[in-house]
């Protein structure tokens, strides 16, 4: 995990959410992805803690604090970021894509506290939450269908404020390549095997060998698969042998 | 959206769901990112067309493939990647997280069709389904708490495909920033209402401008607000004028 500062720092404010299983939902991502500070700004359902979908994560709707009002839920951050699909209200403030969002997200709360703000399933934030945001964010969701679910909602940004931009190039080394010594051996089994079954006839056994060697060397096989392939070969060669001696 | 390709070319293949609201939630990640193809394999429930939380997204269960084996689900496809939460299970196979295998299942899914596998909710991928894969992708979730919400997962993969990391440093410009012209006009009519207001007295006046003139700068205000904040402070000079006249 990188940037713990970013995970301490950051508040997920659920604004009047309607189904508690979406609140039990963000709780989740929230413990997947190392947050722990979830405010709920009058959740419809005061049963929340019970939600089923807070698995393993139950201690953070536990230390969820409830408040009437949206101010209270925010005072103490210096910084307040609206979600929002956008829609055609005039927004009044500026919007950024989350990509963008997240690096200023992570240096801010390193400093102090953050507020991200999730309006309720069925309206969003209303114009009125919106006049608390600096400014706001949004999930480069399609056009034509742009409404997340809350729950993948908070997800997506936990999972972005957490994401590792340095990892995106490092790919793991490919496995050993086999030896050409090894690539031979198959190579040698395989046109026995190929002659003693019958694929290749006198005529065309010189170019069926070349044909052969370059199908071996396409395989790519790694170096640690060469003795179970040559023991796979060699026991049907065997096989082959002991029902057809020479 | 960037990559339409991507979009066009991969497959979404969930392996033994168990939740309608998974699939349902899947489905409605697919269609905010712009994906289509959906295939289950031994859904337990088939009853996942009716799953309330495939919000807008009907369309795309009702395309979904439905199979009673994984080869069938994959036939098509030229790269097979597994998700997992990786446990302590030894894998066999190359693990990569998800900010390096989304740039290599897009390159893939340009060119020919990709499966990306997610298991049960409950056990996840078993070696079985493992053996059918190229290879294995995480998402960076906390060691402690690494198994995710299966409906989150898939916002969270179909998201990183159609990241655009060109946007991250893309920041919107900052408002234009007020002429010096309307900041000084801004400060004196403050001065005029904080001397008419008592808060200066002859004895500071001079100190009191300077503090202001600074205080005012401080503020950064848009140039686009200057003649609200310029009624704003007019209004009540013209106020306090009317009540208390010179």
């Amino acid at each position: 995990m990188s940037a713990e500062p970013a995970a301490t720092g950051l508040r997920i404010v659920l604004v009047e959410p309607r189904n508690p299983l979406n609140i039990g939902a963000a709780a989740r991502a929230m413990s997947n992805f190392g947050f722990t500070q979830l405010r709920l700004v009058k959740p419809y359902n005061v049963a929340f803690q019970e939600a089923r979908s807070a698995v393993r994560s139950r201690y953070i709707l536990e230390a969820a604090s409830v408040t009437a009002s949206l101010p209270e839920a925010i005072a103490d951050c210096a910084l307040v970021v609206g979600t929002t699909a956008v829609g055609h209200r005039d927004l009044h403030l500026p919007l950024y894509r989350l990509e963008a969002a997240a690096p200023m997200i992570r240096t801010q709360a390193a400093e102090s506290p953050v507020a991200l703000l999730f309006g309720s399933e069925k309206f969003g934030l209303s114009n009125e939450h919106l006049s608390f945001c600096h400014w706001l964010l949004r999930i480069p969701t399609r056009e034509q269908h742009g409404s997340m679910n809350l729950g993948q909602a908070v997800a997506i940004c936990l999972y972005e404020l957490q994401r590792d931009s340095a990892v995106e190039t490092q790919h793991f080394a490919g496995p050993d390549p086999i030896l050409a010594a090894d690539e031979e051996r198959i190579t040698a089994l395989l046109l026995d095997l190929l002659e003693r079954s019958g694929y290749v006839n006198e005529r065309t056994a010189a170019s069926t060998e070349l044909k052969l060697r370059r199908l071996v060397r396409r395989l790519g096989i790694p170096a640690s698969d060469a003795e179970t392939w040559l023991g796979i070969f060699r026991q049907i060669l065997w096989k082959l042998k002991q029902d057809h001696p020479a």
